[in-house]
């Protein structure tokens, strides 16, 4: 075995380690790519494909449903945090990845090959480039060239919730809020109109703002509408004629995006306001049986499930009409953080609550 | 005669042009200099001096009084304005200099070398790199090395005013004024504190500014308060931790720097400021003798004298206890544009009124 090979008959902790250790910041994801084709392909009830760095095993045993189990391959930079490192004391296993996302993808993996005859059909994907621009995107990839590999009734993308089910996504876009004015020496401020003073009502706008918290599937969302830049000025002596507020709204999944884009211009009522980016929530999409068992399977009821503020790789099923949600192992909020780490509990947790909807029994 | 000699027999418009058509942006003075010191030096009622590419010529009668006419050599950039053209039908001189400073200059140069025995002595001083940065400032740089050779009761710096006289200039100073927050994921901006948001109230002050405008030995200043700059933002998901606007406040003379800096920090009370910059302003010193026979002589009395609001290097003189005015050619919102002219008609004025106040008689 090389050491870039992984271990499949192992417990998912110690997959978590393996995985880990494989080196795959984003854009350098051939050697775990190949680990996870090699332990993958040779399995008799899966069909593997690959596209680029990311990898689909599918099972097809003529279920009337198809779930996939989705997590990204890739980290953000490498920052002393390597390799994996396990406190037996605490049940935490610290090194980069452990909690973004390589401990969903050691549940993935460890279930892929375990659990040959699963009560549904399930389309594995472990994919690459997550953690930087769409166009590297492997799901976003995989939804352009074969949109086929990502049908499915309902889809769990295995990213980091505390082990709690996460439902929908809300959206999310940017503006640019422009005040004018006209450019004079400061030392005779009185010919000039000054944008940055313009720009005070645009902030006191803001400072006003008060979210609209829907309740959509039985989940409260949060929105939000946050200046996220702000620039102005020519000279140390020169009036502006301009200042740009970069404001980023989110917003609850119960909108689309040109409803969300007509609220900021209303919100903006009479200021130069140009669209710079934006991306569609995704509905929680709870009322889907297969989502519904899965939320059953979890425990807890619907009072257990909670709503995604973020926007993630979710609404990218849910434009292909896929209702998904997160779940996975580990804190989000360590996500990218020097010293992130996932609790063991988490990772075998997360594992047992899907071999049972799987109806792959007990390890 | 080289082609960058200088024939101060000439008329003042004339050597205008000989002095535009030597090209003297900031740092490239040496052949204007050089011009200047060898037309000067051997006239035998002055005693010339130089440093660097400043030079200085003094008469030495006798008199009780002193006065310095000033003027600085350099230009801004060349922007396709060189070499000079005389437009006859309008009586405009254009080209780089003509306004700032050369018609001035010429004047200088003119009233050194035909007004041999004037009725009070006089120091005439062409200096280097007034259009960048202080540490190049000629006339900063005699008050280091040689301050006796700025000495004198009143001052006269030609810049272009109109012709007219423009007494005492407005002091400036810089202030960051930053407000601070704390990060949060713009998807949970609840958890974080918007700094962008929190300058809302130091732009609304800065938007209610009323200017104060004194009135100071019979002419009304007029101060500003102004940003001039503002940034702030991490990333586009990220609700920002600081904001910093950056305000230039212009203040009349009667206020020294601390003043005008404590006025500053009681607008912007509750806020963090730092004072990154400051220059006092300086009085119009209009009832020293030599002052007051000099607005005599343009005519008009004190009613035809402007204040100077933007910051000069009237001030430098004002530094060394000498009231100092500008007076010189050129209308002063066409400095620094491509497009800078001078009226010939200013030139002659400014060059008559100088002449008759030194008891030059007429030309």
């Amino acid at each position: 075995m090389s050491s870039a090979a992984l271990d499949l008959t192992t417990d998912a902790v110690t997959l978590t380690r393996q995985l880990v250790d494989i080196e795959s910041v984003s854009r350098d994801e051939q050697a775990i790519a190949d680990a996870v084709e090699a332990a993958l392909a040779p399995l008799p009830h899966l069909t593997t494909t690959r596209r680029g760095n990311t990898v689909v095993a599918r099972t097809d045993l003529g279920h009337d449903q198809r779930v996939v189990l989705a997590g990204h391959l890739d980290t953000v930079p490498v920052n002393r945090n390597l390799p994996s490192r396990l406190d037996e004391a605490t049940g935490l296993l610290h090194g980069l990845g452990t909690c973004d996302m390589k401990g969903g993808d050691a549940v993935i993996l460890r279930l892929a090959a375990t659990v040959p005859e699963p009560t549904r059909d399930v389309t594995f994907i472990l994919y690459e480039s997550e953690e930087i621009e769409t166009e590297f995107n492997g799901l976003y990839r995989l939804s352009q060239s074969d949109p086929d590999l990502m049908a499915a009734d309902f889809a769990i993308l295995m990213e980091p919730s505390d082990a709690v089910v996460e439902a929908g996504c809300q959206g999310t876009l940017r503006v640019e809020v422009r005040t004018t004015g006209e450019r004079a020496h400061s030392a005779r401020s009185w010919r000039g109109v000054n944008a940055i003073h313009a720009a005070a009502d645009v902030l006191a706008r803001l400072a006003g703002y008060e979210a609209r918290r829907p309740v959509i599937d039985g989940l409260t969302y949060h929105e939000g509408l946050n200046a996220v830049g702000i620039r102005g000025g020519v000279a140390g002596n020169v009036l502006p004629d301009e200042c740009v507020v970069e404001v980023n709204h989110r917003f609850a999944p119960d909108r689309s995006e040109a409803e969300a884009e007509a609220f900021v211009r209303e919100f903006f009522a009479g200021y130069d306001v140009v669209l710079t980016d934006s991306a569609p929530g995704a509905l929680p999409g709870l009322d889907r049986p297969a989502a519904a068992e899965f939320v059953d399977a979890v425990g807890g009821g619907r009072g257990a499930v909670n709503p995604k503020f973020g926007w993630t790789d979710v609404a990218r099923f849910s434009a292909l009409g896929v209702p998904a949600v997160n779940f996975g192992p580990g804190d989000p909020m360590l996500a990218h953080k020097q010293e992130e780490h996932v609790p063991v509990e988490h990772i075998e947790r997360c594992e047992r609550v899907l071999r049972t909807w799987l109806g792959g029994g007990t390890v």
